[in-house]
């Protein structure tokens, strides 16, 4: 199963190294890692995201809380959640596939941040499908490079939960 | 001085631990780290922001550039790139403060991703000067929670490096 977790670690060297390390130890690859700043200087947020066996997930996490370091561990997979990635994507946009390709950045609410002779780099934000999306749809253009974030998450509002579906993928929002 | 590196490296195990031992071995502290997927399932790419030494950083770029699971280093410090961060926050917003945040939301270009009868999420992406400024703009309503992926660069095309000025900070766009 695909597993979001979101460890809050003190912002400082060797945490990083460590806590990867825990999870390769095991086998485990990460499809995505993000560290960036929170609300507090003294603590950084990791949000990781990774595919295998349940119950062995289970033993890292507790692992994880363990470690001095790390100061909070969610486990977001079973949690309504809000989940972003954001990509840059360099596309082979001639000036004559201008007009083709520009409405399709519009639908999906991309932004042009980069553009030559030759391409165009777009700026692109939102949930996982919908991004896995938008590169189906320009891969027959011919992408040049692309960079992804990874995924950060965020709890839902408890009575969203219930009320509200998941979000659908491959929809633009 | 601050840097931002890009490597890609394979996507296997170990790896991430191995690149980040490089870095927190020196006593570095990284500021952001993504690692997400590219244009080539077998390959992720790396984007590190570290402030420090330059030459002890030039040895672990060095390093790094030897490592058989690392394909290619960029230290993108010193070139024209386009940078990108992106943010979740939730904020306090009570309805009778709603009136006041959304035109902020707005001007800034970020999007509402979640809401209840406390607070807000809001969606943020663009350069780290932007979203600082965000942050700085919320602040006084109450941050109950940030999460940030931390940067993803790319090069800017050539013609564009000699003709057009570094993004202004703080300015939304």
């Amino acid at each position: 199963m695909r597993h979001v977790i979101c460890a809050q670690v003190e912002n400082k060297p060797g945490v990083l190294a460590h806590i990867s390390g825990l999870f390769s130890g095991r086998g485990f690859n990460i499809d995505s890692l993000t560290v960036g700043r929170t609300e507090n200087p003294a603590v950084s947020r990791m949000t990781i995201v990774v595919t295998g066996d349940d119950a062995v997930l289970e033993q890292v996490r507790k692992q994880l809380e363990k470690l001095i370091s790390v100061l909070k561990v969610t486990d977001f997979s079973d949690k309504g959640m809000v989940e972003r990635d954001l990509m840059l994507i360099r596309v082979n946009v001639p000036p004559p596939k201008r007009p083709e390709v520009t409405p399709l950045i519009e639908v999906f609410g991309g932004k042009v941040v980069d553009i030559s002779q030759t391409d165009m780099v777009i700026e692109l934000s939102g949930p996982e499908a919908k991004i896995d999306t938008f590169v189906e749809m320009v891969q027959p253009y011919g992408i040049k490079e692309m960079v992804r974030t990874g995924i950060v998450a965020m709890t839902r509002a408890e009575h969203n939960n219930s009320k509200r579906k998941r979000q659908e993928p491959g929809v633009p929002a």
